[in-house]
């Protein structure tokens, strides 16, 4: 090899090695997005399953229960979980590749469970269950009207 | 078997029915007690991650991001992480069993997690580099804190 082949490796090693450090960091942070939204989901059904079980009267309606729960969803709503779709993060995952065709409606969706989750926690402290269980199936209705869209079917 | 023999065996039979019921509801309830404490974890890695790496130099300080992971990980602390450790969740996780035995001080080192983080989200509202970084260091100490008591080693 002569001086220039071996400069021309060398700088394409480099740019190489750059290339997958990138792609690898890429990687690592789009796992990292994925983990974050997927753990922000959870922590809405710990704070739902009870009030829907309450709602649907499959367990005894307990005003304090349900109000601590309307408040932790609430606080948990204010986490911004679509920090959590950076584009490219569908695959493998029940994302829509839509979401970031949609990108506006996705986040005014995620508004509007936001919005009701709020209305909740102030409902939920006057302690009138008819009131509680109708808030909670119009803060319900919020997410399935996102997943319907933009969750893929199993 | 005579009508004695029968209602007994009628009665075990519910009493075994109920109890299995019961088991299935706590084992599931127990898990996902576990699946939001450890979702709320790892929404704190997603807050604390970038603002590691800017204190650490890993990553170059970008003021804007900074601030709102630092906004994202007090709201994050707002959730009660205490309520996923019902008694009797340390089997097969990284729970010390000694949780339970030292509950209120447990509780006590996640509300020191939750002041400094709060503590956090104010100073980085203020732009000040090297006052964020410090504060980010005081709060990432209360998570070691309660990891080194209360984490099983890996």
């Amino acid at each position: 090899m002569n001086k220039r082949t071996i400069k021309f490796s060398l700088v394409s090693c480099l740019i190489g090695s750059l290339c997958y450090g990138s792609a690898l960091i890429a990687s690592e942070s789009t796992q990292g997005a994925i983990d974050f939204r997927e753990s922000v989901m959870t922590t809405f059904k710990w704070y739902l399953q009870p009030m829907g079980a309450m709602t649907k009267g499959d367990m005894p309606f307990d005003a304090t229960l349900f109000k601590s729960r309307a408040e932790g969803l609430a606080n948990a709503t204010r986490l911004d979980v679509t920090e959590g779709f950076p584009l490219g993060s569908a695959e493998d995952t029940e994302a829509q590749p839509k979401i970031w065709d949609d990108w506006d409606d996705f986040k005014l969706k995620y508004e509007a469970l936001q919005k009701e989750a709020t209305e909740l926690q102030r409902v939920a402290s006057s302690g009138d269950e008819a009131a509680m269980k109708a808030q909670f199936g119009k803060t319900a209705k919020t997410c399935g009207g996102c997943h319907k869209e933009y969750r893929k079917k199993k």
